[in-house]
This record gives C-alpha cells, sequence and structure tokens, in this order.
C-alpha cells in the first residue's frame, strides 16, 4: 500500500452514492507536503520522458500541479471553466461535463500557451467517468502538442475513464486505483499496483 | 525594483482601463520558480508570525499559495466561489463582488478547516478594491482564528482595497503595488517600497 492509499484509509470519508471525501488534504484543505511527494513519485513513473509543461484544470487540480511542477522544473497552464468565452485572443475550447456538479462548461486554454512544440503531462485530481480529461487530451491535441502522459492522484477503477484512456494508448498513471467503497462501513477497495 | 516588479515590465501588458495582463506567468500560466521567489519573500516580510495556515481563494489564488506554504511547512486551504451553497456540513460563507466579472459569489469555506485555533496568512494574487479580501478576512474572523498576515502579488495601488486593508490595521504586504499604467506605452509605475 502506499503512501496516498494509506493516507485516503486514514482521512478519507466515504459517503453514499460513491462519494470518496478527501476534502480534508486533497481539495479543499491541502497537505503540501503529501503533493510533495505525489511530484516525486510522478517524477519516478515518467521518468525518461521529456516534459516541457503540465496542464491541469481548476480549480483543485491546480495546487497539486504547481507542486508537482517543481519536480519536472515545467511552468503549469490551466485550463479554465467558462460559461462564456470571454478570455482575449484566440483560445482552444473543449466542452465538458461534470459528475459532480452536473453540468457541462467550457474548458478554455489560450492558444498563447500551448503549442506544436509542447510536450504535456496533464495533472487533475479526480478520475471518474473522464470527461475532463478527454477535455484536457483534445486541447492538447488542438493544439498540434504531445500528450507525454497522465497523472492521476485518484482514480474510480470501476468507472470507465481510465480504461478508456488506457484502451487509447496514453500513458496513464494514477496514484490510487479505488476499485470499490462501503459506505456503511467505511471500507476502501484499491487495486493492486505492483511495487510502484 | 525587486524580481516581480523586473518581471511585470518585461512580460505583464497594459491594457485601456487599467487592466494588466500578467496570464504568461501568473494567473493562467503559472512560472513556478517566480512562484518559489514570492514563497521565500513572503516568508521573509513575515519573519517571527506564528502562522499555521494558509487561506486563499480560487482559481489563481490556489497555485501561489501552495508553492509559497511550503517555506511556511502549513497546509492550503482554498475558499470555494459559489452560486449556491452545495458543502456537505457546516460552512463559513461571505459574499464578494468580482471586479473581473462584475457579478456576485459566495465564498465558502467548511468550519472544519478553520477554527479559533488557527493563526492565519491569507495570499492571493491581485488586490485592487479589496472585496475578495475582505470577504476572507470575514470568514477567518468568524472562525474566531487570527489573521497574522495579508499577502498579496499585485496590488493596485491606485484603487482603494489597499488603504482600507492597512488603515483596519493588518499586515498586508504587496510583492508589487502599481500606482499607474499606461495602455498607450505600456509602462507601469510601481510604488516605492525601500529595500525590502
Amino acid at each position: 500500500m502506499n503512501f496516498l492509499e494509506k493516507r485516503i484509509l486514514k482521512d478519507g470519508v466515504v459517503k453514499e452514492g460513491n462519494v470518496l471525501k478527501v476534502d480534508s488534504f486533497l481539495n479543499h484543505q491541502m497537505d503540501i507536503n503529501l503533493f510533495d511527494e505525489m511530484g516525486k513519485e510522478f517524477k519516478k513513473r515518467f521518468e525518461g520522458k521529456n516534459i516541457n509543461k503540465i496542464l491541469t484544470i481548476e480549480a483543485s487540480g491546480i495546487g497539486i500541479a504547481c507542486v508537482v511542477a517543481r519536480h519536472f522544473n515545467v511552468p503549469v497552464v490551466f485550463a479554465k471553466k467558462s460559461k462564456s468565452i470571454n478570455l482575449d485572443g484566440e483560445m482552444y475550447v473543449a466542452e465538458v461535463e461534470s459528475f459532480t456538479h452536473k453540468n457541462k462548461n467550457n474548458v478554455i486554454v489560450s492558444k498563447k500557451f500551448l503549442t506544436s512544440d509542447d510536450h504535456v503531462l496533464i495533472i487533475d485530481d479526480f478520475l471518474a467517468n473522464g470527461c475532463a480529461l478527454q477535455g484536457l487530451i483534445s486541447i492538447v491535441n488542438d493544439a498540434g502538442a504531445t500528450v507525454e502522459g497522465i497523472g492521476i492522484i485518484i482514480e474510480k477503477g470501476f468507472q470507465s475513464g481510465g480504461r478508456i484512456i488506457r484502451n487509447l494508448g496514453y500513458h496513464l498513471e494514477s496514484l490510487a486505483i479505488v476499485e470499490g467503497m462501503d459506505h456503511t462501513t467505511g471500507e476502501v477497495y484499491f487495486r493492486e499496483q505492483g511495487d510502484k
């Protein structure tokens, strides 16, 4: 069991409807030392990849991406969510659905900050059905840039997002893959990932 | 002239209506090495303060706060913007107006993550009229916690936010204070801050 799985068992809270609350250390209060461990781990898992930029999405991806970026010594670009398109200049746009909020948003990145020269590591906190991630990949592809890898903190392995992305041939690494949860006992079951 | 003022002159873009675009290094693409310099500088300016938590607000404050937090070795809590109140459990709420987006949002922090034991450094990217900052201060006060300091990246010194906050007795440090801008020449004028 790795450092993140241990932390999820210690401080995560399972709610009805396959909801895993990790707001005490990941997406409301943020444990920066834990984020630093994540950075080290992603650096190891994407060893040898030529990465010059990290792309994430607001809001809860940003903090993780910025701490992870120190281990790669690269800038971070975050995609903005917007009902309307109000950035000036030209931008890449993808429409994504939110599982949590049950709505649709445009996800936007300025063309200034993503070009065909970029080799991108995509970072996000959660992967479930994968809509947000598909939007980010589509934006990288629109830019003619290369997705070198995708680093996720918590993947819900019982939803289809991760499988689809791996089937498409992307190098996806999730620090914890939750296979199931039981809100009556509070138990969380992880997919075995070997000695990664 | 400090490292940030130099960077603003180099990469900031002045637009009509007193708009300073810093999206190439601060709030869309983010220069993590620059954020690290900011962290060092805030650590120096708030030397001797007993700080156990950083509070910021989504979205563009989060990345800065997380990198700055490494210099204080404390967790970060980010206030969420929401039209509705949809976090479970009890929360602190403040209503704030956005200068950029010309709308009102509730700003929300879970009561779990801010208590009367907390000594808080508030971090945000911009200070203009100070509405967002006033909301954050009000939330810290509601929690019975202590505002030990306020660290701002860019203050618009020609708007009233900074003056009001200093008049209220808060220890406010802005890494760059813009006194004026000229969009026809692209010039930016900073307030002299001595050898800080």
